[in-house]
């Protein structure tokens, strides 16, 4: 008989607010969704009191969700709470997940406050939250370096005032198996049975967050905080697919078992990459491009290696497939269609339409449209929807002894602009005459191109973030033509940023009300 | 009193034979330099029978490093041992490393010999490798799924017949940490006091070569075999940085440190990245961008966080500096040759005057040249210094009503050539220029660009791979226009290929030669 894992997952909380991973609203409910299908237990969406935008994809993603908890992170303060529900309150299983940080380090450095004062306001947030809903999880912040006499205590007194789960995380990815797993031991024996649910929340600082993980397990822990590819703060949270697998493959040893719906791993890892730009690296385990190497016909020095000799895990396993048809300019609605549904998009009829017309630019430039192609172009098409700037024309020039020259026609309503400009290159040249039409100056701080599929004709996916306003937008686009695709990924980062900036604009007085707690 | 722990690189030897990894004997002899500056133990340079290439580079490193041993891979087999010591005979400290599969599923499936037989095949390799060399490791492959009185017996034998390192690799990454420090207990018991050194080797495939190569050391073992950037196999190896870094803040706790240089750890990650175009992911723990995000100046929501309660590492510590001073075009070769010696990279006259020339044609085009990109330059200009076909000019015409037209010229020797073709997209376009006018094919197999600083006047850094007779080959270039970077990285890529297709051509008589051991 195996112990049930409850999986919590942090990839739109923790996950979200490292650098490099934002995600609008849009963008954070499309990964909720999947998530659903990922059966994990938990979705924390977001800390809704740390900005509007947070509040709005909690209470977005509280209200779609059906099966999965949705949790909301608050600090120990009673204004915090008060938003959180506000955001979490339409779910059908709200958390309210609420923290203080407990190390003398924190106390000293970051809250100023005594042993005392955190105990007194920790005890508080958890009562009040009671008040709320039922479901309330507590976490001391920097458990693992906190004093294990105070954290039993701590720990005993959220759990008597009322905390359904208690969080003991590695915060700054500091401890090694052993010592985890005594802390969890020491406060399970302090608490006795009470009915508890203890939670492992670890980050990969010294690389160890899975095995970490794995050590709560053995000494009691019940749900583990995890992220799809392991994204979060510096070197980011245990990853989910690392977790679930571990213990899907070692679950007689580890006698723990996780309903997480393992074939939607590779979906949901692809997903959150392009949605982000952070990509996987190709040795990354699990959703790695080389997890499954040796499954995809490569072989070193003509050794085939039998899958039953190197492979513990199939790709199968995960949802990795190889497909076999291969669609092409003769494919109509209806094959399209149908092989989006058996890459698990189940498009309404206008989505199917905006992918089809893009699908039929694709085959017009190529033989044999993949799966990858098909994806990538699916989630750049179902993004620009809303652009309200459109790319209507572009042409470049460069070369070696050329001045790169870009002239760009862009349509804004019913308005179209064309002008010109010359750069240290054409991707240049293309941002400066944008910058001259539009009038909005942009930083671009990271720009990264990969094709999608092999071949001379193959896609590319062009990803950018810019700056503007001081805050980094995310644009991505998927095009043959490299100058093309640049250009329509920073259309769409800078209409993000547009559409920021116009919302900012007839907010206020929306705040005020979500203050009032009218909203 | 911390136990010594001696760190095995196997970055060239098993990190090199994954998939997207394959480097040249230059490559690799760039990369074992480094590895020396990083001071580990061992470095293990190759197979030297698996291949004439891998050969000449164990040769190659065997003749060139001082201070580490230096190991060459060895089936256990008497001509696998002899190729072996041929490559590694000139190094100062020469070490056989030999290998048998000990698992029942390896034997059954790979091997289809008995129980004894591989025993007496293993006892015989390292009695014959000891008549070559006093230093001599035996690896028991898939030793974590080996039948533990077998492995305990295989153990003792091999340690009777000299083996000076016991190596036991979880070859597939299926051990947990408890079991795998379990069976190096058992086994050190089984050998009671013998004069051997044990290793472990793990894989990462889910997530826990760290932590078993920490359990391993807990119980025993005394050297650790790991890649830069956890490179290898699948999800790859344990991560060099991730179990230095984790021995050195955990010292106290895991009673172990190392010698390695902690500060050339980033410049070893940065190196491997650009000589094989392996990217590392930004949430890779101690490499990666966002390792220590924080302090780069991002700060969620305003709050600051300080120091000493987030972070348990410095930037410092493993080799990243933040540059004051920003070079431009007005810096001279002296300026250059300075930051170069900083950053890590003494400069020969020859290679100075290239770096410069490229500098200065970078510092024409963007008004500072960042250290990210006089390192990126550098490694671009010391590898086009051996290409016989190079790009003379290229103009480009492409866009959204455009057929994108691209015409190359290019030069081999005195012959120049000039010819035009159109494509998908410009990069298309160029690549069929380049087929037409050399009439060699190759197929893109992988295409990336990232920029490798920040701002709109950005230098990009192209990174190919290309398949010509089959044979997958590396290309990148630097440069501010995507298209001519593109068109020196797949040149790159293609005069390799040219060079290995002349060799080839050139060396059937060598191969006898060193066949009959007379090399």
């Amino acid at each position: 008989m195996h112990d049930r894992i409850f999986i919590f997952d942090t990839t739109l909380r923790d996950g979200e607010q490292s650098p490099g991973c934002s995600m609008n609203v849009e963008e954070k409910l499309r990964m909720a969704r999947q998530l659903e299908r990922l059966n994990v237990d938990v979705v924390e969406a977001g800390f809704p009191a740390s900005s509007a935008g947070d509040f709005e994809a909690v209470r977005a993603i509280a209200g779609e969700l059906t099966r999965c908890a949705v949790a909301g992170l608050s600090r120990a303060l009673p204004a915090d709470i008060d938003r959180t529900w506000e955001a979490i309150r339409g779910a059908r299983r709200p958390r309210i997940h609420t923290f203080i940080a407990t190390s003398d380090i924190h106390l000293a450095h970051k809250l100023k406050k005594t042993r005392e004062q955190v105990l007194r306001d920790a005890v508080r947030a958890v009562e009040y939250a009671r008040t709320l809903t039922g479901d309330v999880e507590f976490s001391c912040e920097d458990a693992s370096r906190t004093d294990p006499g105070y954290l039993a205590e701590i720990a005993q007194a959220v759990v008597a005032a009322g905390a359904t789960v208690l969080n003991l995380p590695d915060t700054v990815g500091y401890a090694v198996p052993e010592e985890y797993g005594a802390m969890f031991r020491r406060v399970r024996e302090r608490l006795g049975g009470a009915p508890v649910i203890l939670s492992a929340h670890c980050h990969n600082d010294l690389g160890l967050a899975v095995a970490n993980s794995l050590a709560a397990i053995e000494n009691g822990a019940r749900q583990i905080e995890c992220t799809v590819n392991g994204i979060g703060e510096r070197a980011g949270n245990a990853a989910l697919e690392e977790i679930v697998i571990a213990l899907n493959v070692r679950s007689e040893k580890l006698g723990a078992v996780t309903t997480v719906e393992a074939t939607e791993i590779y979906r949901s890892s692809r997903l959150l990459s392009s949605l982000t730009g952070m990509m996987v690296q190709r040795n990354k385990a699990i959703v790695g491009a080389n997890a499954f190497a040796h499954e995809a016909g490569i072989h070193q020095d003509g050794m085939l290696k039998s899958a039953i000799t190197y492979e513990i895990v199939t790709p199968q396993t995960v949802g990795i497939r190889h497909s076999t048809l291969v669609l092409g300019k003769h494919s109509g609605r209806h094959a399209l269609r149908k092989r989006y549904a058996e890459l698990g998009y189940d498009l309404t009829a206008e989505e199917l339409e905006r992918a089809y017309t893009a699908f039929c630019a694709l085959a017009d430039t190529k033989k044999e449209v993949y799966d990858e192609e098909l994806i990538a172009v699916l989630d750049a098409e179902t993004r620009n929807a809303a652009s309200d700037i459109r790319l209507v024309g572009l042409h470049v020039s460069t070369g070696t002894s050329t001045r790169p020259t870009a002239t760009v026609e862009l349509r804004r309503g019913e308005e179209t602009m064309v002008d010109s400009a010359t750069g240290d290159g054409p991707v240049d040249a293309m941002y400066r005459a944008i910058e001259r039409l539009t009038g909005v100056v942009g930083r671009l701080t990271e720009y990264s191109l990969k094709s999608v599929s092999t071949g001379h004709d193959t896609v590319g996916e062009v990803f950018v973030r810019v700056e503007f306003d001081g805050v980094s937008y995310n644009g991505r686009a998927v095009s043959t033509d490299v100058i093309t695709g640049s250009a329509r990924a920073y259309l769409e980062a800078m209409n993000r940023a547009l559409t920021v900036r116009s919302r900012r604009e007839g907010r206020t007085k929306q705040s005020i009300a979500y203050a009032a707690g009218v909203v």
